[in-house]
């Protein structure tokens, strides 16, 4: 396809040598279409800039010989526009499908394919055999997306939500038109959960009403509320045959989520959403839908109306190049040590002042009590650079996704994949600092 | 904010000479954020990259201080990514409301506001005096996002839609979760159109079903669909009380829409969605709402689940900053010549051959009849590299907008903002050689 | 060499249309190599940067399978750096020869090989039938390789210089350790010139002396300076058996000079030297030298002592492939008609204030008369913001290139490739200002 | 300077984020300039790019308002030009002197201050308590800087050299202008030197012969030729009052080298010269002089023949803003244990072949004896994509730098700042394989 003729211009053992080692920095982008899964190795920044470059020059925008008398072109009036997008300038997806090839965009449309190629073997060496395709769009975003699709292919018109105090589902629920009804949580011990029972019990009431429910439900979330059982919430799912939607926005990246994802599998999962920023580290943006269920994946990929920015696939794409798996293998590997260096600290701090880390099960997060306002503490921990941090009283119901008092003001802070221990350990110092 | 200390480095008057040049340099910028307008002359690349990056510097991913243990805390895995969003890891939005600042990202909320701001004084300038957003979606996910808010605020459940053939506002129906109720087109000479009176009947049947319908009318299309007469509509709309959604994907380019919109606002227009591509020239991937209604903006916003990728809302940003408002007037200018130099091509091609140019309304497309298969001839130019026309059978119903048959085979061609004048002339030549 | 296999991701037309756009677009750039001679029509920024990354990547710092342990392997501390060389770490040149190929760097020494390539098609579309080389250092340096050269190849000890005013030259001939015998300037009217018989008397008196001189001659300066007679000097030059140099710093931007120097050519003239900067519109750094006698060529080569920065060659390179030569005559043209305007205006300045514009054969450079003195003038004009300008008292014995007084107090204004009609109007408008 | 006015866009205690986070990175740009020096850690490439831009934006060829009719106006035909040069198109250097402001160019001009106080800083935290100029040239042109500022200054006409087979000092002497007395070296067991009598006679023949003799010692070479005895002959320069430049090319990096230039420093030093790729990791292009005679420098700042590419000064100052001295004095010690590990290693091959390491006091590189042709191990090693082995013959005169023959064929190896253990381990290894 292309050849660098530098025939007779040196000695020719400088020449071969030229060559070779041309070929062989170009074999690491050839290998990337070769391969279509995750490379082992990520690929220096490079190489995937030439690699973005050379599929964007396949797009029509970027045609030398062409005539462009179309009402969108891919026209732009700066530079700095090509940059931001990585050159698609067409986007992606097109009018009748998200994942659909757009004819104006064959190299946009190689990269969205390829990404989603990667992103498929990326889940399944993660133990996540699944389809699944990245979307343009952010976690909550793509929830009504899968909800739309629910509506679409079922006739779902009401969403039964297990309650998690979290904005984002709640609008995408009302976004997608479909009515929620809530599922009120239960404090067990510590622990704030939903009975799966009531939940069987919502979905019984509204097919008595002549109404197509679907569940949404919650698998990360920050503590005190714990993960739906999603494995239970399958089975009746499967049982009562409606659709199930799992919100895992931060599910990726630790094995005790996709261990519980692998057993809901089993019984009635119609797509899991997870955030592309949470668990690939990418800028906020994108969305990552996966399930068994392929024709449900093409049915959300139906609903997208019109094309997308590319920008937030390609972030994907650059995620999964750049780290490569025994990369992302390592930050999984250091996101639990790092959980468990956070969870020692605050034991520690909890053991010195008098209170307690939250017996909640949680692989990324963890809430400890405290004896003064948490509200004030957050903020005071705000005003010291520390950012993340939640602090949340025992009477504030949105904060603790629970309708009554929780019984203690806490603390809650993350080890989430990329942290760094340097500042788990200064967080923690500061807390201490703070509340004593 | 910021000093550059080269004090005693140089002889007296070069170091006021170094320091004069750089402070107009900077003064540039620094005048984007002090007036929050479009400029009258567009900024070059350079200035307004500083002026992103300064922008970027101030959210808390970039703290160089900071102590990081949230879980989203802008961690990317390469910088490719940062170029991409143009440093704005953390998005645009939060979960409460798009346009509400992002408490983790002073630097993009700050850049969204003031993209909003200057685009508020582009339309004014072009007549437009409305409030408006910027969505970090395209049009047809614009489009869901106003037929969401209206359900939202008027409980509409249905939208009844004047055909157009495009599927993107009809998904974005379907994703919004209303039904959709067409209302056929008839033939007016060349002209395919809907009556009004037809769409008044419509509404009237829907609020006597007790359903609370909106209408989404289209005032962009291609030949030889013509533009809904949206002030009629806006008048019954108001006489009804029923939301009015327009869809203006190409409306801000030229005057004759923009008119158009303006005798429509003086009745019911809850809000008009245009594509930033096809308007503002960026890659595709955001879109423009704007009305007078402030409030219905607000509920746009407020539809929007969770937060979203930067990236479309920058280049929005990067297009009236670098264009300034002289060069968009100038593009306005030379796009009516182009589709006068179009007009004129065509009659002439039209004369020659026995064919006629149709006789549409549309300040930017035109139609050719053909004697042999349309769609052949547009996949023969599309061979000689010509992107942009439609080749339409008569018989085509889709195509068309029409259900019964057109009278004529016809390809269409456009002359839209940034075309180009040679373009025009070898287009029209080649659809010579194609159809001679 | 290099194939990307997106073969079965598309429908197979996309898949085409994709791989022919590619196609077309990497063609420009093998185009590069595959001609190696100056385009007809400049290529895009994009293409140029993806050409030189390409062969960037066949040195051996960018070997991915390379083991280094010598003692400078073209490691870098930051990636600003390999922007700052467009990744030719190792530079260009080796410590034998600087245009010898050089083992480290098959990628550095390709580019440098074609830029001398393309410089000598481009010196011959413009009627220059020579022999070039492209050198990393500026005029001045450059003149002292030359003269170094002159030593080396024909053992000469003394530089005849016919005076003119410019201290590099006369630095040159210092640094490459001969001794320079300046022969004075004559006043011709208004010009002030150097009698070529007087150089032929200075000859005379160094080989009377045993001793071996070459000749330095100035082609190009600023009025009242006018043009060596290069032609009668080479033939001088020719019936002594002496090297002759021609500093010709601005030479190749107009044919005036060329053909001076295509006159000289058919006697004794051993290399010009133009720069870089000021001819083909690069970043100052670079210079050009050509010759009809390629031996003399190499032994300049020869005489640069070990590797030099790549970047002064790059940047030579770009210039040529992305002007082209259309531009680049089309430049020439604009400049001939820019020194016309600059002349008008000057005369109807000169008429008005009972000034003169000196007559000086000089295609580039015009002088005014001023009553006042010169020196504030260009003073104020600085202030004012006019960069170029130069004020010369008539008892300036250095700006005037003559011992004696000059006639008059003048202001020089240029001309030079690249001016704007707008910036010559401006700034003779200032002047008409300063001195009314 | 430079204020960004966001007021009133944000709720109050996000703009005091903002702004507290965009002052706390701008800070570290502002510290550059108020300390000017270098800094204890680096900084990250972002920071260098924003703070490189703004200087480059105080040369008058950035200025918006400039009026330009000059013969060089830093115009440029590309943008990639000015990412070659970081925005500085004027270059550094004016006719006058190389280290003198230039008017033109007030950014570049505190650019290249800024370097050299930085330079200064961080040779006197390594223990050089000197001057110092960066200059724009790598060694070998630098040390013909030197020699003609000697012969300028001295009237020194005749450089002795004791022999190292170097060809770039051999040819800057040449360039410069002087003749070369070459003093023989003499072997002492392994090692390759020559007697400081030997040199003490070369000056006395010179001057008996009413020569004006400098020196030109050399600190650094490779094995078997022993640094010259710096000391000793700076003692001996001292009592004959004649200039004694050093090529210390890889001086700076190893203690070892410093000690023995403070050592020398106390006699007669005029000018050390390092380079700047080989010790502070830039792209090859830049040199170091440095001395403890201000003047003496001056004269070599003022021998350069006019401007220069700006490049090769900002790559240095991108060392060492990049690095920080923290980074850089770790890399020297991580260079000693390579050393020793190189060390280690060849001594366990050299047992196991009946061969030995030659017995040579160098800190950084070292030779092993082998058996078979040397030349082909070399070029084994080539092939084996090992880069910087150096096979000699015993009969090799130039690559021994001694006239007679040298006991052994030997391959030499590297450890020098920068190399990696990783590829040392590797290169000792196929070196064992090539020879077993």
């Amino acid at each position: 396809m292309f050849n660098l003729n530098i025939n007779g211009m040196l000695p020719k053992n400088m020449e071969d040598r030229g060559k070779l080692i041309l070929r062989d920095n170009l074999k690491e982008i050839e290998e990337i279409l070769n391969h279509r899964t995750i490379p082992k190795n990520g690929l220096d920044d490079e190489k995937i800039k030439i690699f973005l470059k050379l599929l964007s020059l396949m797009d029509t925008d970027k045609d030398p010989k062409a005539i462009r008398i179309g009402e969108r072109e891919g026209r732009i009036s700066s530079k700095i526009q090509e940059e931001l997008v990585s050159g698609f300038c067409h986007g992606v997806g097109r009018s009748g499908n998200l994942i659909d090839p757009q004819p104006k965009a064959p190299g946009a449309s190689v990269m969205y394919k390829l990404t989603n190629n990667i992103l498929k073997s990326f889940l399944k060496n993660l133990g996540l055999n699944v389809y699944s395709i990245a979307t343009p769009v952010a976690t909550g975003m793509s929830i009504a997306l899968c909800l739309s699709a629910a509506r679409k292919k079922y006739n779902s018109n009401v969403a039964i939500y297990p309650y998690a105090a979290h904005k984002s589902p709640i609008k995408a629920v009302s976004f997608a038109g479909l009515r929620m009804r809530l599922v009120e949580t239960k404090l067990y011990e510590d622990a704030v959960k939903v009975d799966v029972g009531d939940i069987e019990d919502a979905i019984k009431k509204e097919i008595k009403s002549n109404n197509n429910p679907c569940v949404l439900s919650t698998l990360t979330f920050f503590p005190p509320r714990e993960s739906d059982d999603i494995e239970e919430i399958a089975k009746i799912c499967d049982e009562y045959n409606i659709p199930h939607i799992i919100n895992g926005a931060y599910a990726i990246q630790n094995k005790f989520y996709i261990n519980k994802l692998n057993k809901a599998f089993k019984y009635r999962v119609d797509a899991v959403v997870s955030s592309s920023d949470k668990n690939l580290l990418t800028p906020i943006g994108g969305g990552i839908v996966y399930s068994k269920n392929k024709e449900f994946l093409n049915e959300v990929s139906f609903c997208y109306p019109g094309r997308a920015c590319a920008t937030p696939i390609v972030t994907m794409l650059v995620s999964m190049l750049s780290l490569g798996l025994n990369k992302y293998l390592e930050l999984m590997k250091k996101q639990k040590e790092s959980r468990k260096l956070l969870n020692n600290l605050l034991k520690e701090l909890a053991e010195k002042t008098n209170n307690k880390v939250l017996n909640i099960k949680n692989p990324i997060s963890l809430g400890i009590t405290v004896g003064s306002n948490p509200v004030e503490i957050a903020g005071k921990l705000y005003n010291l650079r520390i950012t993340g941090p939640r602090g949340i009283m025992s009477s504030d119901k949105f904060g603790n996704c629970y309708l009554g008092n929780y019984p203690y003001n806490y603390v809650v802070m993350n080890a989430a994949i990329g942290v760094k221990n340097k500042d788990i350990i200064v967080a923690v110092e500061r807390l201490k600092n703070v509340i004593s």
